[in-house]
């Protein structure tokens, strides 16, 4: 039997080509795909089985489900262990000696299941995670019922979860080939950064992503001194460096990139380099202000990553949006930059093209995978409504998003997880907060 | 009878002076002010009488009621009606032309009614508004059961609501008569800025304010333009300015403060003069990034305003303080500035000290009025917590305020108004947007 469903919408926002928004619009689900898309009462007509489920109402926007890409979802179990200091004190005196201690696939599976959940809740349905222990991320997000792209970290050290270089690669190239056909789980492979991973090391991971078609993530350019120490090292700038030596190719999401010039700019549209924006993870450690506006005018595709939730503190797009727009306005004494159009591009269809997933995600076309949210406008704070982009970008939070469906399946009903208990999640993260805090 | 209630939080956060938290604490309310407060065991021997309610559990903060400094609260019903334009454009195109057609007495009472219900919602107890029509924006917090400082508007020319400086002032006057001795609404001065008003209307203002005894509130320096024509018509800058010609005097609130040297935030910090950091409004309109983190180190009291939601677009100050502690780590490359703490007092009780009411309001403390808010901690986004401070600061939402007293009375409980309709007041923002829409 055929799993069929009606989603409706006083908005339906559809961010395809033609930007359009259709007004009491409905889409039908079947198996996990979007098949057909228009006026509500013109759907109900054509489909008039009343037993088909119709999720939504008159008062509700329907749109894409968000697509975080930068995350380190497990690193949530440290999420406010340290705030209000400088990125080397904050890394060196509380996160690595805890990742060090802690580390373990019971830790990341509990601390990707409290992310998850965070995640889904505040209205995003694809999250590019780069971190270890890749099977228990896959286990967790399979579980909350989130997609997720998971790159196995590679470093040239060895930690808790791997050897070094060559045993990370052969941990991705087996995660890649568990994983290639899911339909949830993206595998891929994420060197760290530059200043962990060798020319070697940054080489033989592009050629196991480009060998299996899997997108790569990584930190790039993320403090003034790490670009410093390129041009110490190698006598350029990060992201010449890594035209220059062939890394270049393939899906590369780059995390951070603040420290960019226009000449890396420029580097990174021609190779279809995209950016992930950290804006609340930059701004909080002081690492600066990515120049997204001119990235943006210059043909780069960039999307929002929120980081981990130690360094944020929370996962919420919406809010790292929001504040997107604003910085970016501040700063470049423009108002008119990152309009909310634009905005809703980086939450959607550029970050599914960023990840190489646009024809799988980030829009609601015919033919796509179902994911979508369902945001309720009948509240105080989003009324009223002149422009849907605005308020959506603007005025509204998480907490708005009440309804959620992933690959075509109703996760989140009325602001709760359909299928795990979200009470044990929680108590999971307390029993880790009481052995983190008292170690 | 009396009315006499407690409630009780795992973490009682007091905003006292010695910046006390009570871990499982509970506070006594009774006839409107904070009776007594402890652990809440020792309360519950203390009050064995079981017929007296208890509010929050063991997974709730407790703390004071957030206090916004600087709103005009009606303009809520231009919300994201004209987004990511300049200034200049937006108020002349856009804002100006839409409060000449509909400024009245009607619009300023239901514009404060929606924005009092986001305002109580999000956890603000308080707000300092600056607006015409005050009898209206008085009935209208009244009937939300908000605290209000309400500053009738003053400017040199004719408005819908009056005829010049001396027309306003008088209407001040009645108003200050009128609601000098209310519970709940504190009446105030509000001459608008220094380019809207002349000297005698700035000095007419102020003695007015301090004859009756009341605060004064003002927009200052939100603009480099602004502050070129003061140099080019007064010969110096505005702090300056205002200092030269004896303006500052009593309780001033400043909006802004963008545009301030180290000589003007030494003025201020001498004549007590309280700054509204309206971080979300000065970014979107490219206003500039107002040095509050310098303003704090030389003494001045900094408390946070969303300003109006036409520029904002929310009246969210969780929101709103989360921006602010992050763009001055981002902009100073100091990211111990703003910590959670400094943050939790900028919502709070240097709030209350600015206006004047911090022998009422701004933390939890025996004789105080009981301004309390209570955060549900019990959800994905907000755990762990290592740190109450962090937690509020970094990752809560407006939607984790579940429970809002103002003055003794439990006026949102579960996240709904206990005594308006939220569903009339949302239809008629909605009637509002339509007439505004269509003109
Ligand atoms: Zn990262
Ligand atoms: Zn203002």
């Amino acid at each position: 039997m055929k799993s069929v469903f009606i989603v409706r919408g006083k908005y339906l926002i559809t961010m395809n080509k033609k930007d359009e928004i259709i007004e009491n619009g409905a889409v039908v689900v079947e198996d996990g795909k979007i098949k057909d898309i228009g006026e509500f009462t013109e759907i109900l007509k054509k489909y008039k089985d009343s037993s088909i489920p119709v999720y939504g109402n008159s008062h509700s926007a329907l749109m894409p489900g968000f697509i975080n890409t930068h995350t380190h979802a497990a690193m949530v179990l440290f999420r406010g262990i340290a705030d209000d200091l400088p990125l080397k004190q904050w890394l060196i005196e509380h996160i690595w000696p805890r990742e060090a201690k802690f580390l373990s696939p019971e830790f990341v599976y509990d601390g990707t299941c409290l992310a998850s959940l965070e995640i889904l809740k505040s209205g995003t349905t694809t999250f590019n995670d780069m971190y270890f222990f890749t099977e228990s991320i896959a286990e967790a997000a399979k579980k909350l019922g989130i997609r997720a792209i998971i790159g196995q970290g590679v470093l040239d050290f060895p930690t808790a979860s791997g050897k070094g270089a060559d045993d990370y690669l052969k941990k991705a190239s087996e995660f890649i080939e568990k994983y290639k056909d899911d339909e949830l789980i993206v595998p891929a492979v994420a060197p760290h950064a530059i200043y962990t991973c060798s020319k070697e090391t940054l080489l033989k991971s592009k050629e196991l992503a480009l060998k299996t078609s899997v997108p790569i993530h990584i930190h790039l350019s993320e403090t003034f001194q790490e670009v410093e120490e390129c041009i110490k090292k190698h006598g350029k700038r990060p992201i010449k460096y890594l035209r220059d030596i062939g890394f270049l190719e393939g899906r590369i999401t780059a995390a951070h990139s603040v420290w960019v010039n226009d000449e890396e700019i420029e580097l990174m549209a021609e190779h279809g380099v995209g950016v992930s924006h950290c804006i609340e993870s930059n701004l909080k450690l002081s690492s600066g202000i990515a120049p997204v506006a001119r990235m943006i005018k210059k043909g780069v595709k960039v999307s929002m990553g929120t980081d981990g939730a130690a360094s944020n503190n929370n996962l919420d797009l919406l809010e790292e949006i929001s504040i997107a727009a604003k910085v970016q306005k501040g700063v470049t004494a423009d108002p008119t930059v990152l309009n909310v159009k634009t905005c809703m591009k980086m939450l959607t269809i550029w970050a599914a093209e960023s990840l190489g997933l646009e024809n799988q995600i980030g829009s609601i076309e015919i033919g796509k995978r179902a994911d979508m949210i369902l945001m309720n406008l009948r509240k105080a704070h989003l009324q009223p409504v002149y422009d849907i982009y605005s308020t959506i970008i603007y005025s509204a939070k998480a907490s708005d998003i009440e309804d959620v469906f992933v690959n075509g399946v109703p996760v989140v009903l009325n602001g709760r997880h359909q299928f795990v208990d979200e009470d044990e999640i929680i108590e999971k993260a307390l029993w880790w907060a009481e052995k983190i805090q008292n170690s």
